[in-house]
């Protein structure tokens, strides 16, 4: 069993959730997010990407595909700030700690391998809001994530690796890039189940895996679960029960297709098991007054049936995000359509 | 591990989504389920309630709530007669087999302790197109269930018995309850999580001590699981990878409240694992012809938020049925009631 105090829970609705507005999110809901992750007792809050300006028009994307250094100082530094003795604070806040003794949440980004300019957009350690450096990889493009490892932890950050589309990987070749990945600098591996594709019995392996290899190396495990099958929650406390420590959610599962493990799931888990840190409460009116807000804008995310399909398959859900933004309802002529697709690959 | 020829599945959508719509539901849908059913390799289809007629108005309640004998050989006829000749058949009908070599579904009813007037409205099997009588008690009405049960099984029906609210319930009670049921003509003895309230860890421990009790006197073991905290199809393969063989799954998950396992979810994974008998693709024209209809209606099921809370508190989901009926958004209120209320219990 795992020592309580290891546990580290990731909020990664500005990231996986911006995959779905294009990171269009206002300022004050990043604001009572941030605010609402203290909280809640949430340790990392991921608050997009760094992605390459030259390759992503800033046009075209919300501030939180870049997270530049200073907007993040800008909107946490107006939430410490409103926290402090602003009307927000509602006597709640105070020093830097509440009732629960929680601090701030930690910030994290993401950097995909082959989709940033790290060397340029990542800033030493020293000048930046941001403690951690997540670095998302394929399995085929490990050199290129081991570079940004090493570029991220001499430059101060603490560090990830999220290996993506977990669902397809080989077990022989996976163990061997894990070998790879452990002698970097990264303190932490994660599973990132890209497909939700993942049954009990399949997570259970890659998760053993996973551990095997960071024990031998010292290092960590975590969980980012897709939803497709419903088994996003499931498959995350199943990682947590077999050592896994790090580990992902989304508010209301706000993230890419059928989202994610959801924020308030976790929470509740957590406070029934004790966790004296992690509160669901604070997450109701977050829930309510912002992610609510934004369905009604007509954003869609989540469990639907045509992701359960490419789950199923084992495929990535880019054909049933198409299938929900035509308002197609005809499954059965979708699945047809991606097993014939799923044959050629 | 348990032969794969002994798991059963039982489809509940009737009587469980009963429970939301008050057992309306056009004859066109019974017929295309029945149909869908046999396609898919559903084994039980369980068609509503035996209710008292003195008791629950029949002009405030579908037929499903009542089941006679004659409404549903109704259906099935019709359903059984366009199989073989009529334009639904479309070939894939003939002689009582299909491409799968599936039979028509057994035809189960549940009937509730204290709810029925089971010794003249369950008339002898002989009379009866109906297979199965689903013993739904609670553990402190288990005496009647005992006569219930003794009363089906005299008059030549397979038996199970389903215990409600399980997840109240004191281990060591528990177990003395089973030996008693045991020892009854119920050949199945149902876990019923009515108020989706049980963890992995929980519902392990529930369906252990079930299997215990049912090895020693040679009975079955169900499960059918409530989605409040998105757990209803994991704690359904979790409960198979125990020794469970009676699956309950309903389509969409339409049932009470936060509904229940999705029968296309659990047709899924059965495909996957090698089951030959079993099928998603035929449920998905039903699931958009048939529950897509029901939704447009505005009849409301599945999860949300306010059925998280009430299962993370251990709580019939009526509260939240509640609140949802009333349009209310306020979670933070909500979850400060339904604990207030909690304490005095």
């Amino acid at each position: 069993m795992c020592n309580l105090k290891e546990i580290q829970i990731v909020d990664a609705t500005l990231r996986d959730g911006g995959l779905v507005n294009d990171f269009y999110f206002e300022d004050e809901l990043v604001k009572a997010l941030y605010r609402t992750n203290r909280l809640t007792g949430v340790d990392y809050m991921e608050f997009g990407y760094k992605a390459s300006k030259k390759m992503f028009d800033p046009a075209q994307n919300g501030k939180w595909k870049y997270c530049d250094d200073e907007e993040i100082r800008k909107v946490t530094e107006a939430a410490k700030a409103s926290w402090e003795c602003g009307p927000d604070g509602e006597g709640k806040g105070g020093h830097g700690s509440d009732a629960a003794g929680n601090d701030w949440p930690k910030i994290a980004v993401m950097a995909d391998v082959g989709r940033c300019d790290y060397q340029e957009d990542i800033r030493p350690k020293a000048e930046s809001p941001i403690d951690m450096i997540r670095v998302a990889t394929y399995l085929d493009t490990i050199p290129g994530a081991v570079e940004m490892i090493e570029d991220a932890a001499t430059k101060g950050y603490e560090v990830s690796c999220n290996v993506m589309a977990i669902s397809k990987s080989d077990e022989y070749d996976l163990k061997g890039s894990l070998e790879t990945l452990a002698k970097t600098p990264a303190s932490v591996l994660y599973v990132v189940d890209s497909y939700g594709a993942l049954y009990p019995d399949h997570a259970k392996r890659v998760v053993d895996t996973y551990l095997e290899v960071a024990a031998k190396y010292g290092k960590k495990v975590g969980m980012h679960a897709h939803n497709n099958l419903q088994l996003a929650f499931s498959n995350t406390i199943l990682a947590k029960k077999l050592g896994a420590t790090w580990l992902d959610g989304t508010y209301d599962s706000m993230g890419r297709g059928a989202g994610n493990c959801a924020m308030e799931l976790l929470l509740s888990y957590l406070e029934r098991e004790g966790f004296e840190k992690y509160h669901v409460t604070p997450a109701l009116p977050f829930l309510d007054d912002y992610m609510e807000k934004l369905k009604a804008k007509g954003i869609v995310w989540g469990y639907d049936l045509q992701y359960l399909l490419t789950g199923r398959l084992n495929q990535h859900p880019r054909a049933a995000i198409k299938f929900t933004k035509e308002g197609r309802r005809d499954h059965e002529a979708f699945y047809h359509e991606i097993r014939e697709g799923n044959i050629g690959k």
